[in-house]
């Protein structure tokens, strides 16, 4: 695709901190190109660099800080539509974009559990995005809705695809502590969590078990047959910047060795790899006593890769492990992205 | 008893962290009195202010100070001796105090697992003291040791003790989240644990199952019959100075309802109570959503009490709970002078 | 004073981090009892512990806790008001309060400079109280405002009284690196200051010098005669959760050499000392290499005293230092409290 | 330079803290391949990836992890070395390697002060390191020595430097809030450090005055003509990952304005510029209110650049302002290769 045939793509909810990782990740993208930051009233009709606190290190593009925040309306100069917008206004919003002919790529949970919306990631299920033709013809759409899934489940789901692939999950056990920036800015009070863990994240545990039966399924024309799986979730915020670290406890219909499940692991083969956004390797499996640690494999493959390791037997379930995943790259901004590369991929674009 | 009578009282290892806090809390007691400060060669001989690097808010009492560190030599002008020394000097040198005749208080894990010796926390298994008279009879000894429990499950079997009484405990899934207090000093490196999560202790994790069954076992003369109880254990390191949260699922073979669990909890009697190291309430129930929490729970009655909190239904076993103790006062030091104030009250002072 | 005849006390902001600490600090007042929670339309006639999200470690006191909070409105049922009121606010209602006959000691910034009111550390300058004598005839008010520091010059101040009496101060560099409690509750986002230091506080050094030739001044009968005095403040938000810290390069008039100094300072007599939350002592002088630091000394006297260190000569000007105080207790609301408690040993109340 | 005439250099305490930011940085370096990880007897014999803790975060490239380390004698198979040693040691060994024709860029500080030995920052005083001519001839080695300054001393240096030139710097009053990352590893215990300050760097403040005079000093054939310059050093540890803050007030001979410093520093044209490590822009005026910050700013053109703000006046010398800079980037293993890669540039190599 070359540089003039870019596609002009646009960030819902522009000015806050998953859109401003849109804005820093799309900057260079090979494929878009951001025409359009759309924000709240508040917000539209000032500069980019003035609307939005940028919380990221560096600076906003300079072409980028300087662009007009417009209005969350739908008539905005874009093709792709990328959603951070909170799930409320994402509920509302989204549906009219869809209807108005975008391919609104959504980072928000409002529509992850609809039967006819993918929840993708597209290395483990890919596959699932031919969903959208049911959605299509069914709501009448000229535009689509796919999801992609919270950022606490993004991880286990990447480790535990080519197990579940392999072995048939039954049980999940999964204890996550999770990265302030997940929480969004201001978020996360610095009162709350200097020294200190918050045992509770409203809403977190809920989405688990759904998102990770959705994710697991298998595709079958015009729905996501969902396999049978508890989930067991117990979510907590810690004082790490980035990086959602999750220690797992999990059970199989054919129970799998420690040696079995990384054997499984380094082989897996992604269902829809080779987008631009997708890492050359998914899955790191670390061998180390004390890894993945968030601050030291939240960047493997540039945030794009889970790294799983302490794999060892379980003395009730089958295996125990830890994942690393990055919450605001691979588990927010950049899925989002990859979806999109999918759906251009897929010709859907 | 009045003060002219106090016992005294040393300390094995008192230049280390957990030293400090035996120093720390000594210094005030209405029973014991500090007369020995004993550590290795290195440090015997000097004056404990310059033995020691005091790592504990404020200054180490002055009279304390000042004193001359012993060696650690059978001949130590105390009765009860607190020992926080490493588990493979403890291993050694623990027999030969009790030998000599010297009731041996030990936070080390070395002789934890020891059929004839008691594991205990007075306040859940109290009466599992009586097993010394097995201990020493069977040894020869004329002192005694006895052995508080790994910082990391003494919060859960607090907690427990109540639910396993009324409803047979059979599984439990626990991932802590452990404060670095709790590896002593220098102990981790900052450029470890920093904005980051270690999710590895080493030896962690093999001690909690047996622990566990031993403090909620039953004592039948000669020796603790265990509970049948599985424990999967996911240690981790946070950044958190003082207190060790514990998020737990666990399983019954009579299944309470949360309300039913909440209601054991707060209706539970200490075995025994009343020591002038126990507190007024053992187990705060915490029914707001996002408590308890380490640094705003850890204090609960001056750090000896357990906080449990967000009570709920498990999707696979029955229960899902978090715990916060205090790691260095009831979860080490204060637990051995618990222990020995039970020793005392019991009459084998 | 026996317990019934204790005064009744309000605290205006009564919701909010600097008004939770009054609440928490005046439970067990000899002095003073609380009979008045005062806060802004928003959460008047709502109970206490409903319209506070209670941020301090532990709980607030159960009779506390059930009290409705009353409108900010000159007929409270109490005989002094603390005042914890945003300094807008505070700036509009408390000369409403003081003409209606209260003793309102404020912990704002608005009356500070004003120069009928008295800026107020009993041990430094106790005597400046009477300035309210003058207030009160001037204003024909039947109440009174005294006001306490801003909590970043409070320690310096502290430490600089006994120099600057015994040498005549004249220049003051001083970098502070400030703890989050001190910017309140939600106050400091977590991704702003996790692992990161803010090198900014939003009218904080414009405050410093002309509370500090206040606070050095000479009362005489009508107004506060005030030293020539030029201070250099760099203000600085760090990941500290309590206790503020100062690096300090001080210039004299008579040139002390460190020796001179800490004897000065360890001689050093409060001005209005013995008061019920006054500390035994009022500066602790460390002479280790690294202290004072803000976690392990900003309890020393229970938060009420300032710690100094690292005393040794500047390159240019005299001295350099480092001091520590606890910036929400001798920083903020015990300080308003010891302000009061000099009111009343002085007759006012 | 083609790929095959790359120049074997050595890593001289290879397996610490800044020996892997040497390894890290020198993997895709255009001039440079290290044929040499050298580290004392303990670590010598053992493959790199066994003999280091890796504390940087992902993994060390695979061809380095598996190389031998060597011991640290003077026939390694290399051209140049940086040397990563502990200052004790490199004030033995570095003469040594230079006697026998090595080329040493030391980040050590054995060599700073003394006379004849360049210390570097290439873009400030890169004229400086025809010192060597002199060097050699006076000490009849094939090789050389020189020096990068240290890492506290770096971001002010280089933002006083353009300041100098214009202005005539006379006085300096700095805090430095130092990362943690500059002692090391294991350096700081997580135990002094988490929520707290160490207001003590030993021997930190020492050497400011020292190498700042030597930095902006004037090259005159054989020695350096230093400026007379007082500077006044308040050195803490802060709990930060990376990135050194400092608040600084200057003054000059000719007193700038704010906004005639940020001119001449936005002005600024570096001595030595164009280096492969040397950054397009090498000062970063920021002009928000609250910015430079560590963990927002270190990374300015790869950690080779010194962001500088807060620009203002000061009431008692001329100006305030504060920097930082990446201490283990610039100021430490990216420095020592900078003045290596000015080395090829002027011909010694």
């Amino acid at each position: 695709m070359s540089q003039r045939e870019k596609i002009p793509v646009g960030i819902l909810g522009a000015t806050g901190a998953v859109g401003q990782r849109f804005v820093q990740l799309l900057t260079a993208h090979p494929w878009f190109e951001v025409t359009v930051l759309a924000a709240s009233e508040r917000n539209a009709g000032r500069r980019y660099i003035d609307a939005c606190q940028w919380v990221i290190p560096g600076d906003p593009p300079a072409d980028i800080a300087d662009q007009t925040v417009l209005p969350l309306e739908p008539n905005l100069p874009a093709r792709i539509l990328f959603s951070a917008l909170p799930s409320g206004i994402a509920r509302e919003m989204e549906p009219d974009f869809a209807r108005a002919g975008y391919i609104v790529c959504s980072n928000a949970s409002a529509y992850r559990s609809v039967p006819d919306v993918p929840l993708l990631i597209p290395e483990i299920n890919g596959d699932h995005v031919a969903l959208v033709d049911h959605q299509r013809a069914q709501r009448g759409w000229s535009g689509l809705i796919v999801t992609s899934p919270n950022c606490t489940i993004t991880g286990p789901a990447m480790a535990l695809k080519p197990l579940h692939a392999a072995f048939s999950l039954r049980k999940v056990f999964m204890t996550s502590m999770q990265a302030t920036s997940g929480a969004g800015y201001p978020g996360v009070s610095a009162l709350d969590i200097l020294g200190n863990i918050v045992p509770y994240i409203p809403g977190e545990e809920e989405k688990l078990q759904q998102e990770l039966q959705k994710l697991l399924g298998t595709f079958s024309g015009e729905r996501i047959v969902m396999p049978e799986l508890l989930v067991s979730g117990h979510a907590n915020r810690v004082p790490v910047l980035d990086g959602h670290t999750v220690s797992l406890s999990v059970g199989f219909d054919r129970s799998p060795t420690p040696e079995e499940a990384i054997e499984v692991l380094r082989a897996y083969k992604p269902v829809c790899g080779g987008l631009p956004s997708s890492p050359d390797r998914l899955i790191f499996v670390r061998t180390e006593p004390d890894r993945p640690q968030p601050r030291r494999d939240r960047d493997a493959a540039g945030g794009m890769a889970v790294s799983v390791g302490r794999i060892r037997r379980c003395p009730i379930l089958d295996l125990r492990m830890t994942t690393v995943v990055h919450n605001t790259l691979r588990g927010a901004a950049s899925g989002a992205i990859l979806n999109a590369e999918l759906l251009v991929a897929k010709g859907y674009v």
